[in-house]
């Protein structure tokens, strides 16, 4: 994972973290360069349990959020986060969002580019940043769109977050990667979220029930914890994985 | 791929080298050992030029299919090929076969099956086969079933060929293999099969259709012949493939 | 049904009552309130007979349809139609529709949501209103979306109309709903739409076949007509339905 | 529930427990006729931890399993279990078997059948099940069919079990069963199996995540624990559920 | 239509008139050569009224479904019925109905061959039959399989019924046919079972339905009344179709 | 063929040549009149090659694309090219753009309309060109919908392009044309997009395999090329084709 590049989208403060924490803590020990974007603060989208407090505002609400995870990207290892600060609950997406995402990737390269994954039958942010970031990186790749001196990329890899509800989502996971090194970060980081304890342990205890299912699919005795993605095109290979 | 384990299983004398040539002559060149059962000689099911020819008989067929598949697997490097001569169109699997195919798998310990998809629509021999060797792979892996000495084996990964007309098959392409350096192996095997002109110009160009697909989705410009398979299961990583 | 709360979104002037018609009326009868929005009088998108008249302009043809879908409505029992006269074929939502629909959400509080399903292969409005519906009831169920002084609602069950031709849609029933006790009032207002004689006999052959179906299904012998919908969400229950 | 039949067809002796022992428990409470059909002892298929004791035989391991089985059943409420002691992996079914489950559908008659989903991607005997089930019911609503005095049912409602990895299965959840007031006791049924530790904690935590879901779907804050289910057929209903 | 040849198998003694009764009327008036097989007299499957009657016995009703199918065969304009009097419920498969069926079809060298659709979420034996009519055509393809003197076929057209609740079953209309012309005579067939007054009046306003269906995607409006048919491959054509 | 009429539209300039090439200069050939609309010059989306070339811009990109797709339409036997002249990567369309398609269509009231399938995974153009196609054609079947004193259509046949990866677009081919008497022109028409060497060879293979598909399907062995596409709705016919 050494000298990989990757890059992270999620649609609002804290989704990085619960779909992704352990895989993103995991690269940077290994000296991997993550870059992930914040589309927006989630104040509509993923704060009920703020907007509960007494006079609380949308700049409140929105401070707090960063504020958390800014906390947990420090202990998943990132250096910086990229708050794009856009309204969530719709996000919309306009040609000005559309030029800097196809600059980030032309400028960041990634091996990788990880994001929600095509449908969350309960998010219509979720599935609005997929097609956002699919659309941008087939832009990325192709000569002619917004040039400036930027060269173009070839296909990146894409993989799509778990959404919260798996199933009636539509949702199959077609890589688990082992997080058992990473997972006490991704534990620690989860806890910054004070205001939604129920989704810390969910997360938790879904990080256990991937860890099972990875090893019964691998034999592998020693993968205690894992998250899983999918796949938005196949995998290209020398040989089988 | 250096001491890797692959098993193979054909329905018909000729499919594994349509469907997988050059993959196998790829791991055979870098050191792994490749097992190819051919479950039936294909006299019924892939034959009807060789009736064509007057006085044609199930055992002649056999005879030349059996010979023409030799050749093949010598070009390709293997040592042997495991004929188990059932009949075919249809092929019926029982008790008998799934011990035989049981032992086999916790005798040889593959990392990588390969055999038929899911479903051909054009071709129920591939499906039974499909059924058979996943429930024989469930089997191996559970102990109390005939376990005679054999110690359980664990979940090993598995891939399925393309059918022949693969989209109204619901056939789905999950992993490119790079078959480059070993493509004139494959082409060289395919010629065997003298009686079948235009299956072989069929899989030179399906060989050169996946390379641009390989070469598209993956940016490695070096890639000018590939095969592609479906899998069973998930990818199980410790970073993103 | 006593108490309880159905919003009913129809894309076009007749949407509601070929489709709902017999469960509006019976919801009603047992003392249900059902509020129904109308999108648009259907002007263009189904009012393909009265164009034919002579002389026809846009402003006569919404005026008839209006009237039609006042009459159907008075015979179903509803008190009043929320006519919101946007211009179809085709439907488009701006910010102020999804304001308007979110405090109409958080005003009535409806246990039960009703429009059009996810696809209609032969209609681009009735697919726009699905997602326009689904996209506001999750925002109408976020806090710091639009809240002015209406506290946020919890998660509604989501059903979707039958389209026209449904296999050829996707469409899938998932429930049944018993309407042989009003379904002479859904035959009267049906008939209301004079135009359009067709639509009329189609949906009483349709209400026959949906009975056929329930009977079948669940033994009952007393159901002679039903109205089958789809199903957004799982069904949560203390008990098997 | 009062009054209510049903019938549980679970392929291995721990089944019924892991997948749908929450909501057997709650039903014998309430005073339903629970009637659980163990059709193997899982000595194959379930049992790979107890094979690694020394000199364990089939006869030793199908022993324990059924005693396993016995206590669990206990616990749940349940006053007898029916073991019909076939082999399993794979589980065969002969005209034997089908009669056998047509007399028995007959003379039970109940509202709900439960047994394996259509399909577990690493469990051929769930699919088998499934099928055999599915098609024994369709044989006890018919006339003509092995009568014997007894008269034909009526279509019953036919629910699935989730299988252990259900994406990759196609499970997709449509009904959760509030079990938050009979957990307990399959929390204790679970423990039962004692061999199966990673089992049992795994479906605690799966029990712990459907009552996430089914919080989330119907907002009501009570629920703390569910078991999801697939469902056959459409449901029927009076309104909407 | 003149010249052709169309074979239909059908599971129970009335299947082949419900679901393509004008058809096989349509094609008889232009002068085509139609072969019914009725697999099986239905005794089981598809006579619970008659079972109602005293004294009712499997000959008995046999007896009658034969005369009725018969009757309506006449009507239709068949000369002959080929009853192979198979059991129901289920309908089992072995060698010798595989052989007969291939050499009919080499006999016959249909154009078209008609049966049950793939899946009938109601009928085992519809789904078995579907299995069946599909592997005996690939064999009657397939040089080796069973000559005896008589020469291989080509891939012929394969169309499958309409199943009874057809969006629950999967089924998916890909033809349909004007039987505007022939459908008097449908439904005169039709009458011919009198104990299933039901499902006379059911597939009568299924033709009208179908007809409404036909209607739309064509703008002829002179079709009244269709069938439709799934296919089992794609068209293969000088011109769009 | 003769007097049919049939639009053909591409989202840039070369699709329809790859896609559809051969269909259109076998219905020209004939008699029919094909016009062919071309959104964008595909200055963005389909011209990497000509990027490479020092001092490219995107008024000389375009030039040699427009001059290019002329050339091919010429050797295809078409009289002029309807450039539109929009900007792609991504092609966006407004109502001056529905406005334009709708009075186009009801201009040349076509039989047959063909243009991209719905989904291509490696090109949103594509998707969104489909999308725009299909709600144009209904827009245009419905009276009140811009008239202007052109008269409303009825329901044409929608059929879709290959994309370029198919099975990973989850494309299906409904319909194969014989292009083996054209197949001439269309290689030397896809000759003209010189910068392209690649796909020219891509689309020779892929005609090839579309033709071994169409054999193998009709049993024709005169066809040696065919073209596939997908089709929007089901066929209405006299007979089964």
């Amino acid at each position: 994972m050494k000298d990989k590049d990757i890059l992270v989208v999620s649609a609002h403060a804290a989704d990085y973290v619960w779909r992704s924490g352990g895989t993103i803590a995991k690269y940077i020990e290994s000296g991997a360069r993550v870059h992930v974007v914040v589309l927006s603060d989630g104040v509509r989208g993923e704060s009920n349990d703020l907007w509960k407090q007494e006079n609380a505002t949308a700049e409140g609400v929105a401070a707090i959020r960063r504020n958390e995870s800014r906390k947990a990207a420090e202990i998943l290892g990132l250096k910086t986060l990229d708050f794009w600060g856009m309204q969530d609950y719709p996000l919309s997406f306009g040609q000005e969002e559309q030029a800097r995402m196809v600059r980030l990737i032309r400028t960041l390269r990634p091996d990788v580019i990880i994001t929600h994954d095509v449908n969350d039958i309960l998010n219509m942010d979720h599935n609005r940043t997929h097609t956002f970031v699919w659309q941008c990186s087939i832009m990325a790749n192709s000569a002619g769109v917004l040039t400036e001196g930027l060269s173009c990329t070839r296909q990146m890899k894409l993989f799509g977050f778990e959404p919260h509800q798996t199933e009636i989502s539509g949702y199959r996971p077609e890589i688990f990667i082992d997080i058992t090194s990473a997972y006490e970060k991704k534990a620690r980081a989860m806890e910054c979220f004070a205001a939604q304890k129920h989704l810390i342990e969910y997360y938790k205890q879904r990080a256990s029930m991937r860890g099972n299912h990875a090893r019964r699919l691998s034999g592998n005795s020693a993968i205690l914890y894992a998250e899983s993605f999918s796949r938005k095109y196949p995998v290209v290979a020398q040989e089988f994985v």
